[in-house]
């Protein structure tokens, strides 16, 4: 048996070990584009700055020892040029000519390549895909002073640190008002006051309509100085090989596939960022470019292969990525996506401590959980900050793949030392709020819904302390401390109330006390550390 | 309504102040014996250390901040004496006499004391429980130079860990072969090394025969200086108030309670350390003395009482310790268990990096997961390493409790970017190792079962490089390189064989290739370093 692999990073490397394993006797061929395989993609962006000092240990492997280990012949500088079905045949291009390859099984792990917007001077833009994109940026960057990094997403946001490191001076452009799609509003608004405070100088809601010699200029009229310009405006599917052989693209531009992550040839399967997946909300078609997903894909199509049975599963797209030492990170759909499909949906926001209070280095977290108000099914999570919130989000991950409701993470026996969490750690507490708005215990407000509240009428009290309150408060609010409450009861205005304090904690006491007290008392999510983070990107935007 | 709390730390203050935020108008009265109440038990051994500098900062209420927040009712150095369940009393004594209190519901959350055993000079030993506890021991430890530590549990490894920082000279006595009964023994092997790394003497498998005046003597026959002594052997439920008044303890010597936390007496409900649990594997009464799950009970009584269903659930008993910068975890049962109970069951062990070992500052860990084998259910975890130890425990037990399999672990979409993890995270490895065990692609043998495999005519083969086994090796151990494996076929002995490498990555490869040229091929479970750390232990005892 002859299987060719087209691509060989990621799922296309997964696939072929992994079929090697399985059958020491199949002829694997991996085609390679570029002239390097197997490398440590996401460890690319640290070598421009430096964190990773030497460039060899982004290069995991070689065709030599690929070929010592798994007998795998790798081809560098080879590219898939055609896939002639009717005959069988990969038709492969290096440059000595091209040759074709009779083959019984194809993979298609080609990868995707970045987006190039049309426009003038583009072509002087790098993009960071592979080693031989990375080593173009390293050169360039040697001799440049400033950057303009185009483009606000993992990449984007990677490159703009790592650029920084590196000394440069430098600017991000951002079509949305946000960096980092996959987050709402409020919750990037820390990753922007990070990429600021080390002097990445934001421009969200702008594009860039021109590149220069030296300088970069935007729709809103800032010219920037820009010795160094990246783009990375995300990838597209990598489908040509696919689209010519006449093999079905699916609605989001990726090649379709079915649950054994097979095209509509069964004998031509297709893995990693070119490839759609299905989503976990609805199971609908999306992409997801990340190195897990594939790795996963290519080791199920070597699977199936060797005979062994697969599983179709839905895609969540867990994904982090680190920003000047804040951790930000997500899995399942946000608010915004929600919103956009008319989905019923609960928003939890909490800001706990990455560990006990009490023990030296806790850091403050930010996260967001989105619960189905049938159900009680977990959505998607968020969490920014600077510990703790990568272990956070793979524990809220695992409990949707497992099918543990919101309130049920108030149940998860998560390890506690006072230097490792708390005795109700953030997820549980994520699901004691759960559990009481599902309950009926607690309602809450979202940020962006206070000001429709108040205009309806209701006042918004701020239990939080004198000293909280001096400090920065909503316009309007009536500050009675929390501890005061009970007896100061009469000082509140007719009509409903919107409680809050910094984080909710209080203000879900409060709103407990005043309901109990015959009060139409709502408690706003997040208190004024949410409400805050929003309004504040909202008014930036 | 009243309601009486007896015991006014995690579990007691947890089901006060919930059911205060419940219901406004309830009598809640907290009687705590000693002269603190919600302080941050988890926190005493570190203020031992100095890594706590502030003792205010482990006194987290005071009964006037608990009632202006939520009204209760606590009273500090009153100890309840009697619950009279004819009369629905429960008699409090404090320094001025004693006093009747009528209840509606009573919550026994008394805790445990530490076990004191009948040793010739145990009036000297101090154990830490409670505040007033660590202020004897911080005066104790003031004037001292040596110190031993009596048992090597949580509490006993931390406060060997906390004394070497105050700068004593620590010896650790333990009856068993290994410190920390959670783990198995080659997961203890790191544990001892650490301890033994910064100073800690180990005495295991020994035991204290008496304390004298500045020394400790053990039944090996040392003599062990001693100016303090703490005694850390482990604790026992606090249950003579309740067989006082008649309630029923369970078969572990804890209170027996219902999946409502009730006791037999459905207006006494029990919670925390006093309490038994229910087991995770099979339904079994366990004790288990952690804040979490104390915390959590706490939550529900305070549910039920005010007319909120609660879930009954079963305990994993989740768990982590620091010892020296390692991070030490388990959940679920462990092997020694399994195989006390005659369970079969399926082991595995890994060596991963705690993130991209190509991105700076990557740890090795070593991980373990025990698998039911006819259900490929996860019964239990461990984990030790210096870093992310915690997220993979953590996951493992959200695991467990969402019914995901071994080999479902696999499908897990964690965060990956290479500061945080890889792209096939260590949880994804294990589930890959429990899927080829589960299919057959695989076979593996344990660290244990190697003599007897030798023993009945196996070859072991060690596929690592000429350097690694040069620094060592397994007695009579065949190496072959694993990427000159292929080509030395010739070179093997007939008869069944055992192949290994450092960890069992390469050894699964060479299994892999083995067993397709027809030979009857195991891998070595967790390689050498399992292997090592297993035998050292054995050999240490």
């Amino acid at each position: 048996m002859r299987v060719i692999i087209i691509g060989g990073v990621a799922g296309g490397m997964s696939a072929a070990t992994r079929l090697r394993r399985l059958n020491e006797s199949a002829e694997i061929i991996v085609l390679e584009r570029s002239g390097y395989v197997s490398f440590a993609n996401c460890g690319l962006p640290y070598h421009v700055g430096g964190v990773i000092e030497e460039r060899s240990a982004l290069l995991l492997q070689t065709p030599a020892s690929l070929a010592d280990r798994f007998r795998l012949d790798v081809r560098l500088n080879t590219e898939a040029i055609e896939i002639d079905r009717g005959r069988r045949v990969v038709v492969a291009r290096d440059a000595r000519g091209t040759e074709e390859l009779p083959y019984d099984k194809v993979i298609l792990s080609p990868g995707a390549r970045p987006l190039r917007p049309p426009i003038p001077g583009i072509e002087r833009a790098l993009s960071l895909r592979g080693v031989e994109d990375l080593d173009a940026i390293v050169a360039a960057a040697a001799g440049s002073r400033t950057a303009v990094v185009i483009g606000g997403g993992f990449i984007g946001v990677e490159m703009a640190e790592n650029l920084v490191h590196r000394g440069l001076r430098v600017a991000l452009v951002e079509a949305l008002p946000q960096v980092m799609a996959p987050l709402d509003p409020e919750m990037a608004a820390p990753v922007h006051d990070a990429l600021r405070e080390h002097g990445v100088t934001l421009h969200l809601s702008d594009q860039v309509t021109a590149i220069g010699a030296d300088t970069v200029t935007t729709a809103s009229g800032a010219t920037l100085p820009a010795d160094l310009v990246i783009a990375a405006l995300g990838v597209r599917p990598e489908t040509r090989l696919a689209t010519d052989a006449g093999l079905t693209l699916g609605p989001r531009g990726g090649i379709a596939v079915d649950a054994r992550h097979r095209t509509d040839d069964p004998d031509i399967y297709a893995v990693g960022d070119a490839a759609e997946k299905v989503g976990a909300l609805d199971g609908e078609p999306i992409l997801v470019p990340l190195a897990n997903t594939a790795n996963l894909a290519g080791r199920r199509v070597a699977d199936d292969i060797a005979g062994l049975p697969g599983t179709a599963r839905r895609v969540l797209g867990t994904a982090i990525v680190g920003v000047f030492g804040l951790q930000v990170a997500s899995t399942g759909v946000n608010e915004k996506r929600l919103r956009d499909a008319g989905r019923r949906h609960r928003v939890i926001h909490t800001h706990p401590s990455s560990h006990a209070g009490y023990y030296p280095g806790a850091e403050s977290l930010a996260l967001k959980l989105l619960v189905d108000p049938e159900s009680d099914a977990i959505l998607g999570a968020q969490g920014v900050g600077r510990a703790g919130v990568d272990k956070r989000i793979d524990v809220i991950a695992t409990a949707m793949a497992g099918g543990i409701t919101a309130s049920g993470l108030a149940e998860l026996e998560l390890a506690y030392a006072p230097q490792f969490g708390s005795a109700k750690d953030p997820v549980n507490l994520l699901g004691h709020v759960a559990d009481n708005l599902r309950s009926g215990v607690a309602r809450s407000l979202q940020w962006h819904e206070l000001d429709a509240a108040v205009a309806a009428g209701a006042t918004v009290v701020d239990v939080r302390t004198p000293t909280e309150f001096a400090a920065g408060a909503i316009p309007g609010a009536l500050p009675i401390p929390m501890d005061e409450l009970r007896d100061r009861l009469g000082e509140l205005p007719d009509g409903p109330l919107v409680v809050h304090c910094a984080v909710g904690v209080r203000g879900h006491t409060a709103a407990r006390i005043l309901t109990q007290h015959g009060r139409d008392a709502v408690n706003l999510d997040g208190g004024y550390v949410t409400w805050r983070a929003g309004t504040q990107e909202v008014g930036a935007a």
